[in-house]
Formats: C-alpha cells, structure tokens, sequence
C-alpha cells in the first residue's frame, strides 16, 4: 500500500502535482488523526475544471410505467401511503432519491373521491397534470381544480392536499419537489396539518381571478411571499401564448419557443427554488446543442421527437419524463412536418441565478449538433 | 402699509405666530435685500396642515368637445401643428398647462392616411383610443395597431409617432403625459427624428406576442429599461380580466373592482412616472368615499354614473374624462342596474410611491358617503 | 391684438408652427371657454428642446448674512417663530420659496438652554452645522450630539427637535428641505407633536453604533423605513475618508473627490427625495465643467475657491453657500495651492434617479472649460 | 430477506405507514428495474420533522495544528501543492471534504517571497489572517496587504493569488470556501491563469480607499458585479465597530453583538453564496442557546471561552476554530472576567436567505441554556 494519496495528480502549473513518498503518506497520516488533510492530495478532485455531474441523462416512457401506477391504487390507500406515488430514480442520484440533481419527481395517482391529509415542508413543490379528470388542489384554503398540461404550485410553507372529486376519474400527475435539495442544505422541515384537512377559504380558482390577467394586478392587494401569488397556469393560456410568441419571433436556436412561468408580482421564478417553463418546438424543428448549469425533468405535454443528450439520443413522446442533467449538451428535435411539440420542465435555475452560479455555452462545432454516440 | 407680513399667522405652539412692529419690518426688508427671508413669515403657508392642491375637480364631457376636437381636422394639418391636439385646461393649472396635478391630457385627431413626424422626449407619454379604426403606434421600430378602449405606451426616451392607416376613419384618442412634471423638475428634453420618420423594425403588435402571455415570460430575452416592455394593453383581455376578477373577489370599497395595468418584467408600474389602471363599477355599485395623495385623469370607457369629489357630484357617459386632485374625496356610482361601468385612469402614483410618499385616509362619516354640496 | 396665440412658433418639421388667422383665434377663443387649448398654441413652450430652468446660479455670502441671522436671537423666540431661520431665496423661485428648484434652504440660530417644539412633517429634512457647540437633534427618540460640518437626518415623517445645550455657545446651521417639492407634489403634511417634546428614548447617538461602522451592520436588526438608519454623519470621518479616497484615486475630472453619504442598509441615498455627498477639490485643481439634471446646493465646508456656473465666476470660502440649478455648467475652482477644498451639497438627485430622468453632459470645447461671461 | 423496504414506517396520520408483503415487495422490485420506486417506502426518511445534519460539532485546536502546518513548509512547495493546506475534516463529511455542511475550510502556510500562481474558479473565497507579517493577496489586480484578523476576499470568478512579501514573515491564514456546494451543485468550474501571474493594476489597497468610508461611496463608481468592491476588512476598525455598538446596545440575547460584514454597495452579504460576521462577548457573557438553518465555521479572534453545541462543550481560545452545522444549538461563553473575547465565522447564511429557507428557533427551557451532556 505504497502510494494511496497521489492519484489526483495532474501535471499542469497551478494544479497539484505531488508524488507520494515514505515521509508525506506519515504527515498525511498524521493529518488524518487530528481531523484534517493535506489540501494537494485531493484539490484537483474537489476543484474540477468543469462541473461532472454524478447525475446520469435519463427517460422515463410513461407506457412502461403507467401501468404499475395505477397498479398502486389496489396495493395502498393514501391513508397507509401518505401520498401513492412512484417516484423516479436516477441511476446517478439514488443515495439522495433524486430524478436530476437536487430534484425529486414522481407520479401520483388518485381516485375518484380520494383526498390526501395535509401538510406542509420546506421542499417547494409543484403538480404537472397528466391524466383524468376532477383532481383538485387546496393550498392554504385556495382550492383549483386541474386538468391535463396544468400546473400548479404548493410552494415551500403552505399546508396542501391534493384529491379528486366523486365525480372525477383516476387522477395521474407528476410531482417535483426540491426534497433532496432541502435535505442537502440541512433545511428540511416537516408538518402534519393538526386537523388532517383544512378549509377552503377562497373561491375556487381565486388566484386566476386575482392574478391571472395579462400584465394586470388587483390594486390594493399586498403580496408579501417569496413565491407567487398565481398558483395555477393552465394550459389553454398557456398554449395560446406559445402560439403568439411564435407568431411574431423566431424564438431561441437551442430552446425553440421558450416561455418561462413567472410570478406574476415580480415578474421573477414561480418559486425561490424551483423554475418551470413551456416550450414550444415547431413542425419539424432541430435546435442547435448548448449546454448550461442547472438540473432539468422535462415531460412531454404534445407531440413527439427526441432529444440527444450528452451524445445519448433520447426518443419522446406525449407524458415521456426524460431529465438534463447540469453541463450537459442537449438539443431537441421535433419529429413531426405538421405539429408542433412541446416540452414542459421544472427545474432548480432560480437556484443558479440567486447563487450567481449560471453559464451557458454553445456546441461550437458540426453546425451546432452533436454526434451521436454508437 | 403697516403689516404685510404676518397674514399667516397662527395661534398654537409649534407654528408661526409672530406679529410685525415696524422693527420686524425694517429688518424683513433688509432680509429682502441680502436675497433672503425670515422663515416664519412664511412658513405656516408653505407648512400647511395637509395639501391644499391648486388643481380643482373638473369634468370635461366629450359631446361638448368632440365636435371643435374634429374641426380641427380642417383647420391645421399634423405637419403645421406637430400633433392635432385640442388639450384639456385644470382652471387652476392653466400655467402649466396641466389637467391636474402635473398631468398633461388632450384629444388627439387624425384623419386616414395622416401620420405624425417621429419624436421623442422625457415625457413619458400613453393613449387612450376613444373612436375611430386603423390607428397605429410605433414605438422604437414596434407598431402597433390600435383599437377603442386600447392603452398604448410612448415612454420616456423612445422614438414614437402617431397614425392612421389608409383604410382607416377618423380616431380620436386622449393623450396622456407628465410633460408640466418634466418641466417642473427641470428635466424636460425633445428632439425630433432625424428622418422624421422611423422604420418599422419588428412584426406587427410583436410586444404582445412577447409579453402579453399571463404570467409567462420569454426565456432568454433582456430588458433592461425602466418601462415596460409590453407596449399595447388591449381592450378585451383587459374587460375579461376584470370580469374573473369579479367572479372572485367583492374588490375595494373605495374602488370597485381595480385593476393596475402593469410592467410585466417586474410586475410594478408600467413606466417610472406614470401609473395606469382600469376599474369595474358592478351595476348599482355606489362605493365608499376615501382620498389618497396623487392627481387622476379618469376616462369612462364604458356604461354611465356619476362621482362625487370633494363634495360636488361629477356625471359621466362614455368617452367623457375628469379629473381628482391629490388629496381630494372621491366616490363612485354606477347609475345601471344592468350593466356594469368602467373607469380608465392614469396617474401620478408611480411618483407618489418611488418617493414614499403616498398616503391614503377614508371618509369615516356618514356611512362613508359624503354630503353633497348645494 | 390681432395675433396673441402664435408667439411660440418654430420654422421645424416636427415643431408647431401655426400662424394666428381670425378663424383661428376665434376657434382658440371657443376651445378656452370649454376649459381646453389648441396644444399648437402652447407645445413649444411646453416641450424645449432641454430645460431651461427659472432657478439662476446663486451665491450668499455667509460674512453678508451672519449679523442678521444672530440678530434674530433678539427679536424672535423659538415659541413665537416656530423655529427662527434665515431663509435663502432664489431670485428665480421667490413664489415657492425655494433655494433652487424645489429644494429649500435656510439658516437657523438657536441660543444656549434653547429648545424648538417638536413637530414633523411629509418634508425631508437635512442639517449642517456651521458654527457653535451644544447643538443636537432629537428623531424619533434618538438624540444626536453635533458639531461643525456634521450632517444629520431628519426625514420624512420622523418626529423632530433642535436645540442647544445649557452649557454650550450659539449654534448656527444650514437646514435643507424638499417643502417646496411636498407642496408641488400635493403631498405635504405637517402635525406637531402632542406633548410638544418627545424622550429620548435611545442612547445618545446610537444610530452611530448601530450602523456607523465600515461596511458592517448589526446582526439581525431590522430595518424597513425608506431612509437611512444612519441619523448623523460625523465630519472627522467623513474627511478622513475624502483623504484614504484621495490617495487610490484620480476622482471625476468634473468633481474631483466626490464621495455620497448613503443609507448604510441598501448603499442607496440617505433619504427617498434628498441625497447629499462632500467633495474636495485638491490644492490648485480646477474641474472640468459640465452639467446635470437636478439642483444643487452647496455650503463650503472648508478652503476658498470660486465656480464658473453658465459663464458666471461665484467666489466662495468656508461657509458661503451658493446653488447650481439642473441643467447649468459648472467647474469648480481651489484658490489655495497648499490646503484641499472640501464642499457639502444637498440634491434632489434621488428623484432624478428614481423617475429615471438623471442625465449629464460634459462641456466639450475649450479644455473642457467656459469662458467666463463678462 | 422477506422484509427490507419497511423500515422507515411511522405509525401518525399523514406519514407513509405500510408493511411489506411478498406482493409489495415484488411490486417493489419490479419498480426498481424500471428506475423507479414507491415514495412510500422512503418518504419518512426523506422527509423528516426537521433538519438532522450529517455534520457534527467539531473543534480545532490551533495548538494541536499549527506544527503540522509550519511543517508542510518543508514538505511540498507552492508549485507542486498549488496551495499549501491543510484542509479541516468534519467527520461527517469527509466524502465532501467540508468543514461543515457545504463549507470548505483550511489553513494555508506561506513564507517570505513565495507567491502562488493565480486562478480563479466558481466557488467564493475567503482568507482570515491568523499570524506573520507580509502577506498579500491580489484580486483582479486590485493588490491587499493583509495583517492579523483582517478578513479578505476572493468572489466567484475573480483570478487571485497570495503571496508574502520578501521582507514578511511565515504567515498562517484560514482559508473559506464553498468548494463543496459549488460541486454540489454541478456548478464548479476551474482556470489557472493564462499568464500564472496577474499583474498590480492599481494602488494598493485601493479598494478600501474606494469603499471603507462609513456610510460613504465613490460618485460615479459604477458596480454591477454580484459580489461586494469592498474586498479587505480589517481587524482595527472592526474592532472599534464592535466597542461603539457594544456602547449603546445590548445586542443579541443568543449572540451577543454581533455585526455581519456587507457589500457596501448593496448592504447585503458580501458575497452571494458565503456570509462573514465577528461577534463580540462582554467579559462573562453567557449567551442563551438557539439553533437556525445554515452552517457556520468559527475563529477565535480574541480571548478565551467555551460553547456549547447540542449539548456538548467546546472550550476554544485564540485561533482555534470550530462549526455548527445548521439546526444545532449553541451558546457562547467568553471565560474572561475582564476582557472582551472576539469570534470570526463564515457561513452559508447568504444561501438561506437568498432560498428563503432561513428559519431559527430559541431553546425554551431551563432559562435559555442547554444541558451539557455527559
């Protein structure tokens, strides 16, 4: 066991360059006895030259899954389960139960006349409808009823329950929540609602009402949360808008006709550390590959086509979930002549601005497309 | 001539009360000589207890106007005249030309085919379209079409111009600009374009496309300005928004249902000087009185009723226009009892707010309801 | 009396330019008894082409003025006079009692043992000291001890009170206001305290304490008034920090050493509607001239130099006070060769700022310098 | 192995309550091979009531490093090591090489005229000067001089390098940084500088000349970087800082007086990742126990005392260091009937606020002190 500290060595001026010898491996050991290190045998590890994120691309097609889902509804009630939900696992990021990065995602089920306690956390989280009808929201006594491609939000502190009407179907959504991101940061709190469900306080759908408008707000109305106040974006707007961004821009070469949720108070991210957006690729349009910080889960809201990640090409198609992970090339294709596509993500970017931590790049070469990988 | 400078005494501690004798006055006139005063012989006029505007409630009804507004179009053509605009004259602000406060407003008027030169200044400028089709705007290359009841932007700094397209009627719209605020603050700065005309440099009506979406924004895309980056706020999204709006809230009582037009990068003002807001009447509604720091330019743009300011009943149809003066009682009817009204403003509020001094109290006699004077 | 509406016009494209014809004046006569004007008749006047303030340069000369101001000591109390000051009248803005612009100014005595009534007021509030010892402050609680050329606050809204200690001499200071800019806006009030005085409710000059320190803040105190918590500015200090400035740094060519007194909170301005900073000017420096939006007044805290304001020399030493109103050139001149030049200034530069109407130009020809006008 | 996904169950209302059977268990299996699970079987433990850190209390004895430290200066040289530190290992974190939480720290040993080549990297530094004479840092050319307990900065993406001048002495300082959250979060990048050394491109120390003043700032300076321009905190006048705030207030029940060194040019922290303080105990301070979101790493700058760190004491005394990682309660002790002791750290606070997941609590019991425990 000769040599066990050197194998980070790089042979560059300003980086650490240093040999094992008999007289370091003691004084290493020695370091190690009073709870310190000798910061050149693992610099060029923890100091990389670019971001290596153990997170791995990945899809999720929602045919494989859909069926052990709702399978769940026989197996456990929300009752025993707190909520039934099949999260997604990382390859990369099992250890910390994450679908990318920092971010947890699942998909839940519910049926009709079912409705989960409520509670609360640190974690920010957000509902991406995918199927069925009659699910609901309730967060802090604003009840929203949902329908597919809508989104919502229960940000960090608010009591929520999600449930489904007696008169709805079998609800399926997918969840994200920053649950690993808050666990990390040592800031996770927890709460059981003292009286299991809470009331509703509001009209249903109220924020729509309030804030909902185009470049509108309720006079008199003080807002004084890190999160929106609009906690509901549906899709028939949403789309429409899509529709009109295309209509008058060509958009951007890596993103297509990218539109990110606001908070309609600032003009800022949904949340302080979860951002989400809709993007629209045209008929038969190839992005060019670029490549960012921040973790990305995407879903599939229309259409379908591939996305090539790192190399790995990643085919999709309407509910497939599918995640970028930091740094990695990524450019989308829309495999229709006729339709558009469309993407929705959630993903940590507020983290990186709030942090100063954003940098994007251009693939530079082969016109803006990466080889595909054999 | 014995005593003129003690008329404004007062008798209480802690305000002037000093009464002349011919020592005071010798040496007040030799305070003149040097270039200055003795503070309290003034100071209980320039300390009041609470403003006392010089601006005065005033209505001006737009079938009074609106013939001498069109017979404009015989007299002076844009080119002799810059713009066609027959202004609106506060009695007590006639010096500076302002309807109230350090508002600017007039009726603007332009034939098919005519099209003002291109200018700008550090007024920040907006319409009000009141009748006619085939208006346009263009603002820094951005045109926009403009129909009744649409809110238009011309800010501060921005090369704009006014017209009608050839197929078009005539349109009559009201302008609306701090250019007495300028003046008063020293900072008032115009030039005229130098091709006296400016290109077209963007689709059509494309800020809507980029900004007009609810709570969406396009990823990617900076803005830097001071003002928002949405330049046309329409009509009949603006009417459906108040509608939901209804649906959720009971609104203020001072205000009806009152929605601020809004930047929507930031969600605050839609330019650093001037506010705007359009508010919903249900039918009958009779709200409560209240007065607040910052001077209103109100348009009717839609149904009927009454105001009553500072204790003098104001009746107003469409297209009528009236103003409210800091600091005075104001109080809104809708005489329908079908039908709802609507109320346009612009304002001083932005001023009022970056300063920090905005300040609002409400009537607390009578129910709310002030007495109508004889 | 043929033509009386025609005296603004301008032989310009883009500039009105309409001729008085009897069919004219008789429509401009019909417009004025609706309560409205031919904008035609007015828009040059109304929009020149930058501003032209009715504020002129001005000097006082503190040796011209001293006598009268103790004088008052003879002939008025602080009871009958509410506070007993000098004010300084610009020639150009006598109406709104102004020292330039909407800034007012004057110079208060108070003797030994006395003690002004408590009051406050929408008007922000500044001092400088000038002479004497003993003075202090009292703002909502904190009192502050003051010296020569200490600034200090009292804004916007705070309870205050001046006076002089027992045992200290006659005091003579600057008092700055923004009280015509309250009444211009229609938004000034004014209250006087109930009790007439208040406690002292803090240790003396404790806002020093607390937020004095360089770029250091009191851990988990809260802050969330507009101003500055930071009352008193300390000369010793602040010309110590003109010195370190002096020694890593060339300053503006147009300023020399301008350094601004911030709010310690948000390194913003010290007050919403007043800034403030100190200068000096190195031995024998004479600045580049240039010119501003905004008014300015300046007292010489220490040295003797001139400034050339539009092409008019106004020599100043310790103590004379002179203003440069918006929009006028102005270089500044050391007359010693041996000793620094320090000069104190009160602005409303926050307001340029916030309505986004700052803008400057350098004085291109000559060196950078005016010929002085004979 | 009937059961192995059961073990987190929680017997409450609104927590994931379910036993394993052979179906679930194959359920689960079958899952897991579609890179998915049942969030029910981990859902309690990813999301617990409240924070449980995996960091531990940890203290360092100056004395027990400072010889390993000095020795490392005939061990390796600054060309092979890049930096000679000795980095601290809290025994929770090794896998990260943090201090606490996401929080590097070390001790880095330089000699006369040795420099180390510059570079520059995504993660946020800091040094604390512990001991010698002579030692410099350069900041994009902006040159320091350091001494004893001054506090310095090198933001995210600034090429720096340190070094001690030839006529110094052996200089020991503390280095911060957050190494491990930048890899955390997939965000880390690295440069060696192009040329290894930068040039000196102005006055030395310029920046405190430029930014040190009390409540002062540079007219006309222009600073868009999210970092602070002020980049050297010295020892002196913090020191006197913290003796006028301990003059006129009591400070914190839980800190004592503690001060947060700030961006001059915004108020906020210093840098938007990592935040520093130094915090004053009166002779025989005890302060009360509390606990709060965030990691902190903690210097002795003066004096002598203990804390207590969920329930364990840890006695420190000059230059020993010590963390709290977040959620643990602590109290401080200063031992000294006489004198004041004096306590650097640096923490993640910034991230918490910024994430709006700052949250802190007060230890209720036993008049605010905890229990040590055995």
């Amino acid at each position: 066991m000769a040599s066990t500290y050197d194998q980070y060595r790089e042979e560059m001026i300003g980086r650490a360059n240093v040999a094992d010898t008999p007289e370091l491996v003691a004084y290493y050991q020695r370091l190690q006895s009073l709870g310190t290190g000798a910061l050149w045998t693992v610099a060029n590890k923890i100091e990389p030259w670019e971001p290596a994120s153990t997170s791995v691309p990945y899809l999720w097609r929602y045919r494989d899954l859909r069926e052990d889902v709702l399978r769940s509804l026989e197996l456990v009630t929300p009752e025993q389960a707190g909520r039934r939900v099949v999260y997604l696992e990382n390859p990369g990021r099992a250890d910390v139960v994450a679908a990318v990065g920092w971010l947890y995602s699942g998909l839940q089920v519910m049926g009709p006349g079912e409705c989960a306690s409520s509670h609360r956390h640190s974690a920010s989280a957000l509902r991406f409808i995918m199927e069925g009808s009659g699910a609901f929201t309730n967060v802090d006594g604003h009840k929203m009823t949902l329908g597919a491609n809508d989104f919502v939000l229960t940000p960090n502190g608010t009591w929520h329950e999600h449930g489904v009407s007696e008169d709805g179907t079998v609800c399926i959504w997918q969840d994200g929540l920053d649950i690993p991101l808050m666990n990390a940061l040592d800031a996770n709190f927890y709460e059981v609602h003292p009286e299991l469900q809470q009331a509703i306080s509001f009209p249903v759908n109220d924020s729509l009402g309030m804030w909902a408008g185009s470049a509108l707000r309720p006079a008199g109305v003080t807002w004084t949360k890190p999160y929106s106040p609009l906690l509901k974006y549906e899709w028939g707007p949403t789309y429409e808008a899509l529709l009109r961004y295309a209509s008058v821009s060509e958009g951007s070469p890596y993103d297509g006709l990218l539109m990110e949720y606001v908070n309609p108070h600032t003009g800022g991210p949904v949340m302080p550390t979860i951002g989400a957006s809709m993007q629209m690729l045209r008929a038969g349009q190839h992005t060019k590959a670029h490549r960012h910080t921040g973790s990305f889960v995407y879903q599939c809201a229309k259409g379908r086509g591939y996305s090539i990640i790192n190399g790995q090409r990643f085919d999709w198609q309407e509910r497939d979930i599918f995640v970028v992970p930091s740094w990695c090339w990524h450019e989308h294709v829309n495999l229709s002549e006729g339709e558009d596509a469309c993407l929705f993500t959630f993903n940590d970017l507020p983290v990186m601005r709030s942090l100063g931590i954003y940098r994007e790049e251009a693939f530079g070469e082969n016109g803006g497309h990466q080889p595909i990988l054999a």
